[in-house]
């Protein structure tokens, strides 16, 4: 394999997370990295972009045992267009998002600043994938999916991946990996529920929460491979159209 | 045509932009309202959500001739759980997003707070639809395509949607609309430029730029139709899943 790679490393939960540090560490194996991640954490921010407000820039000297380490006051999504635009000198050959702390299966991969980072690559043309642990702690063990990191884009940098499609991996957190598969996204959903608070002035507020419901028995699905063992990558797209549909609106008397 | 609908109204350029006012007074010749929208602009908030901080709700007494309108310190995906799981007592027969100031056509609708908020509906099964409108002008002309918007919304609530399926409507800017065209997303991109300035303090920041670009020449596509005087809906999804993709990717060394 080539030494040449240019890599573009990112994530949502900040520069500081010990997921990108994992992701940094099994990249410099293969490549010349360059990380764009943000300056605080941005879980939840899914496609979001700074239009009506200005990014900040800064520079991390020797950062991970490389030089080109950059946080950014702005999104996941931000820090793409960022590192491709404005710091990078080439389009990099590959762009890898995360390690991100918690999983991004189903239908969370659409609240995911980790994976909407993986999607800006891909609408840039740059073959991308991202990676979670469906572990939420801090100090999660991210040794030992290392090695399925390293296969996973060695993979993709080798075959390279179809037009319009990024690859959604999530881990299962479990110390006996058993394999991996390709998945469809499972039909699950968040069902919401807002605690809702006193502030110490009288004013009430709402925390977001909710419990994750999966009605999807299906077996080629991410979560049931994660609930079994497997890894899942799931490709994705950003072509939203729903093809299927498009003959049954055409009957619509419009 | 029942007089019972409920009706979620809600949009992403704040809940004092022109552009909901229009919207509302179009479906509240169609049944009863609620108005749950951001308190502050939110374009280009995409899928976010705000678990890191907390919402506050206002409400607002006799706004656009409802009782039931809310303005949420969240993004707008935020405002349509907010509505759905803390406002409203039954859920909505349909919700409206918009009606946008601007373009969501093509790979605008991943970015953009109005459709991640009709998504967002779709991901709680309510038919749903996005409407924007291809003038940025906070004094846009709505009047014309009010019947337009009064159409489409009749049509899905006599007809319902195909599961997991939401409309992106896009109306051309133009006094002569030639009608109405069911579309595919066209694969058209932005290239981004930052303009680089130096603050006050002597810091360098940057604002996002970009220049729309559509390579895609077919007139199947949202982009060809709005260019040639007619209104786009694009069916789109939230099974982000590449299903082409994953055959090709089963014959993988993994």
């Amino acid at each position: 394999m080539k030494k040449e790679y240019n890599i573009l490393v990112t994530n949502d939960d900040g520069i500081a997370a010990p997921g990108i540090k994992a992701l940094t560490e099994v990249m410099q194996e293969i490549g010349n990295i360059t990380i764009v991640a943000p300056d605080s954490p941005q879980s939840g921010m899914g496609h979001a972009i700074t239009i009506n407000s200005t990014l900040e820039l800064r520079h991390h000297p020797d950062f991970l045992h490389t030089d080109s380490a950059y946080s950014c006051s702005g999104t996941p999504v931000d820090c793409v267009k960022m590192a491709v635009h404005e710091i990078m000198k080439t389009r990099p050959d590959i762009c890898v998002s995360g390690i991100n702390h918690g999983s991004n299966s189903s239908i969370n991969v659409i609240y995911s600043g980790t994976m909407s980072a993986a999607v800006e690559a891909g609408i840039e043309g740059i073959p991308s994938i991202g990676f979670s642990l469906c572990d939420y702690n801090w100090d999660a063990n991210f040794e030992i999916i290392k090695p399925y990191v390293k296969k996973i884009a060695t993979e993709v940098l080798l075959n390279g991946l179809p037009e319009g499609v990024i690859l959604n991996v999530n881990f299962p957190k479990t110390e006996a990996i058993k394999g991996i598969k390709i998945c469809r996204q499972a039909k699950a959903f968040w069902e919401e529920e807002f605690d809702k608070r006193i502030n110490p002035m009288g004013k009430e507020y709402y925390w977001l929460t909710g419990k994750f419901v999966n009605h999807d028995k299906g077996e080629d699905t991410d979560e049931w491979a994660l609930a079994n063992g497997y890894i899942s990558i799931v490709p994705i797209q950003f072509d939203l159209t729903a093809y299927h549909a498009i003959q049954h609106l055409n009957s619509w008397n419009l």
